[in-house]
């Protein structure tokens, strides 16, 4: 019998865990993972709160983002406090009373108003044996904690390990294609001080407009990393023609227009992830216009993407109203103007609505309803 | 009984996907992940072969990295044979009979030999719906596969999905920094095509030669990308000083010299991941010297990292073996003789050791043997 109850308990375990790796195998995101393991498992073993921290590797430190009940983030010294001890040790622990505990640092509750009373806590290690955090169940509802539920809770750390891993994986390289963007960027403006920002403030621009357009975050991303990237096939262009005082003649005027095709051949060798497979594309036919006056293809119409007319907008706005070598900045309305006079034969008169919204949500045009 | 006995099989089955996952858990590759999973889940259900196959969205093909048995791809159109209709309908199949079934394609057993007499296929599906692949087991060795077999089957096939995809994902995202590096690194000489490929082949001779020392495969990928961008900074040097033909004078050599402070500022700013951190370190060492004469820093002996110290060989001798404005490209006898010159002096000693090991492999030099 006992060994039927162990049998049955067994199964009842490893079905729960099943069922909470499900769960935590639909997050998006690294914040609704430990959001849900956090729920799931409180509910499973009928606790008040549950609480994962996580390793900040930089700061040395132990933060959390989710603890339930808490809105703020509780970030702490990572050889602090009970969780702090199991981390460093990769111990696991069960305490049935909190307060008497000297390893327990009392601050956090003083902080927050809450008392803790009994709690077990188990290191989320990964399978390398990698400290990732920690994870604590405190005050059970009913009865007191047992061994039962500490290695319930060791079993749901062990397998959330290489899922928290994954995210931060994904979410630190992520950001480190995203500083190498931003490098880019600003090294073509780097040669010439004149045009330092425009690509990021066609970027802030592009952006808004394609959220005022509705659409959604993957399309948005796709336009950022555009428009960031528009104007890189410059760094191609002697600094002679680039940063020429004065107008530029036929041939240098040409010379100029090949910045769009370096840019092609530069950003069609990378291989950007599904998403932002349209990069490139977005990128480089942000010179061309509507009735076929552009370049390079002179495509027309709807052949031109959405994130192409979003950027050629934003891009015209942006360095009519800057300081450029052969002439002074344009003031807002005067630019604004020249847009709207384009919107339906050079721009897209849809684009031109959404930019104009954006900008006097901004404070930089009037309403548009005053406007024709 | 019949509740208990199902009971004890769930039981069972619970179990041995835990199992399963964490032993997939633990791989550091999407081979290895598939590898396990196919091999783990073979014996576990007791047949004679585990395949699975992957979805490749460019191709539109299914692919199998491993098939067990077989050491060759394979590779088809994600709409023939049982796969294929597995994955388009993203419902399992069983079946008994396999000659006999008018889905299966028996092109695959001709060319491999091997015979299918009956198999049990589920599709792998992400948690939002996304087509993973599909995930096949072929001849059980004793009796037929029965629908216990197919359920079990379902449920590592939708356990798996997440972490395929995770990889997937990593694997993209690595990809396109890499292709962003490369195109940062082109891009430095597409001003200059003297120094075409410059950045490309000093990062083969570093990563050669950090081989040759022994280092971890974390190490060669940080002197990898450290040696791609070594030189990044000159994207902020202008044209006559880069370009100019003929010796440069003291300031303009000042002015060059300050590449490696740009390269600081701009590698600073991104947010290399863990393993990555000491990128922006090694590409600004590579002008240090052992005996404190090199610049930004004039660092001495090993206050210089290990990564600098190779690449600053690396450069020295593709640059020496290179065409320039100023000059003609050295003999490499020649330049190897100034590189070993210069060995505990100005490079470090056994580095140069292990350059000219990579040399003499390549061809490029004498035997080391040989010389003094």
């Amino acid at each position: 019998m006992a060994g039927q109850a162990a049998d049955a308990e067994a199964h009842r375990r490893n079905a729960a865990i099943l069922r909470i790796l499900r769960s935590i195998g639909s997050a998006h995101s690294i914040r609704q993972l430990i959001t849900l393991l956090a729920r799931e498992t409180r509910i499973v073993l009928n606790c008040q709160r549950a609480s994962v921290f996580l390793y900040d590797p930089d700061e040395e430190e132990l933060w959390s983002l989710v603890a339930e009940g808490e809105s703020d983030e509780i970030r702490f010294p990572a050889d602090t406090g009970v969780a702090g001890h199991v981390f460093e040790t990769g111990q696991p622990l069960v305490i049935a009373d909190v307060p008497s505990d000297p390893r327990f640092n009392p601050e956090i509750d003083a902080r927050t108003g809450f008392t803790t009373r009994q709690l077990i806590t188990a290191p989320i290690i990964g399978p390398g044996g990698e400290k990732v955090g920690v994870f604590q169940l405190v005050n059970r509802l009913e009865g007191d904690f047992d061994a039962g539920d500490l290695e319930f809770l060791e079993a749901i750390a062990g397998e959330a390990a290489v899922t928290i891993q994954n995210f931060q994986m994904l979410e630190s390289r992520r950001r480190m294609f995203e500083g190498l963007v931003n490098a880019l960027a600003e090294s073509i403006e780097s040669r010439d001080p004149l045009t330092a920002g425009h690509s990021y403030q066609v970027m802030l621009y592009s952006v808004e407009a394609a959220r005022e357009l509705g659409l959604d975050s993957g399309q948005i991303e796709t336009i950022r990393y555009a428009a960031l990237l528009h104007d890189y096939g410059k760094i191609g262009i002697p600094d002679s023609i680039l940063k020429k005082d004065g107008a530029l003649s036929d041939d240098e005027r040409a010379i100029i227009r090949t910045h769009v095709e370096h840019t092609e051949r530069i950003l069609s060798r990378i291989e950007f992830e599904r998403g932002l497979r349209d990069v490139p594309r977005f990128a480089v036919e942000h010179h061309e216009r509507l009735d076929g006056s552009g370049y390079p293809r002179g495509l027309t119409g709807e052949d031109i993407s959405l994130g192409g007319r979003i950027i050629a907008v934003a891009d015209v706005f942006e360095s009519l109203t800057s300081q450029r070598h052969y002439r002074s900045p344009m003031p807002l309305p005067e630019a604004l103007a020249i847009i709207r006079k384009g919107a339906g034969e050079l721009f897209d008169r849809e684009v031109v609505k959404a930019f104009v919204r954006v900008l006097s949500r901004l404070g930089l045009a009037e309403e548009p309803e005053k406007k024709a």
